[in-house]
């Protein structure tokens, strides 16, 4: 699990007075940047060798609402990969009172050069499995 | 079904020139507005009357991408309806092609004056129920 | 002046139960890409061209503010036009009482294939310079 | 001058794979939020008291772009203080090599628990025109 720490925007609210119920899903994208930055996988440059990952599926529960400027943490597992695709969970817990706020998942594949659905070449196949690897470790220990 | 018509947004696209996958979500929404205001429910009266419907579960399937400008139009169907919550089914369709971009499902509670999870009130009950029970004699015919 | 209707999106509310003070800049956005539209050009053809035209200034008078599911009217006028840049001036409108909401306006220059600054070519230059004058005549006479 | 530091969320991007212009402003409005946090005031609260800031005028120059997962700094200085507005200048920063990326202003006034414009009161005033005052005494020096 990579965790990443930030706070909540004021443009990040609504009326409600809350943070808006797509935001968390941008926080999701976040947890994924800083996972693969774990795995030592920097996105630009895999988007200059014209590799990219695109969304297929999304899903969200609310189980709490978040406020203007409440520190949150973001909390990434990749649950399952191949050299197709990456299944993320993620869980967004607020930091003073560690309440869980939301819990999530995504699927992504990955696009070549082509555009076209692609499997993702090396050195960015063994740096994602090796973290993978080793946290499917820590869990099944 | 309730249709809505719009336009795809320069700012809603991101460094992948088509629309960021969160912004569909956001065109729920605006389908579950127009929904209501198909029921004869304006939200800012419901609002005023102590009564919101924040969403519970959101999901997302992603099928085609969108792009800059594209003309698309959001089909929102009630799939469940209680005093108590609301199931929304929704597919975003590009208008030139008839290709379906997403498709995609929420939940949400009603919440009263307390802020707590209530019943929705007349007349509110009797107008989505009218529209909800209309469509539902539709399909099934 | 082209003018453009559309109406709040409960997203684009903060906590202050307005709508956030950003949005009306993207709404500006909009506004300039129906006065195009109106020149009778697309921006997706343009950029396929390898012309754009990136913002270099903004600014915005807030006078009044815009709530959830106001119908509002953006009224987009070009007031400066040359080869190298636009300069457009904007206002928008509740509809409902006609109060203004916002004023403001940007200046735009024109990128080519080469991501430098460039003079925009034929038939672009026409096409907006045609309106242009339109305008202005009806202006000044 | 407050200094923030964050990076480019990809979401913050659009296609012309730069961060849209629009997000800029966003970022001016963190930098608001950790400067009222240096003087010690907690928007929160003075909510809760009844005060807020809404803005009422911003400018923003662009001078180059930034890219998806640049890290950057927002310097926000408050340059006008009085008991009825607020002018702050920023300028954001790239971090890696120091190119600054826009500068801008903002003004805004305070409102109180009428809704009505309204002057500051205690201790908002003493802790904000404290940190004002102390840079003030930094610049002149």
């Amino acid at each position: 699990m990579i965790k990443l720490t930030d706070r909540v925007r004021f443009v990040e609210t609504d009326l409600m007075a809350v943070v808006h119920h797509t935001n968390y899903l941008r926080w999701f994208e976040m947890g994924r940047v800083e996972y693969l930055r774990a795995c030592g996988v920097d996105l630009n440059d895999m988007r200059a060798d014209g590799y990219l990952f695109p969304i297929t599926d999304v899903s969200c529960k609310y189980r709490n609402s978040a406020y203007f400027d409440d520190e949150y943490e973001v909390r990434t597992t990749l649950t399952e990969f191949s050299r197709a695709k990456l299944v993320f969970s993620y869980e967004v817990v607020r930091l003073k009172d560690q309440i869980v706020l939301v819990t999530g998942s995504s699927q992504n594949v990955f696009t070549g050069p082509s555009g076209k659905i692609a499997r993702i070449p090396e050195p960015y196949y063994s740096r994602i499995s090796k973290l993978f690897e080793e946290e499917k470790g820590n869990t099944t220990k």
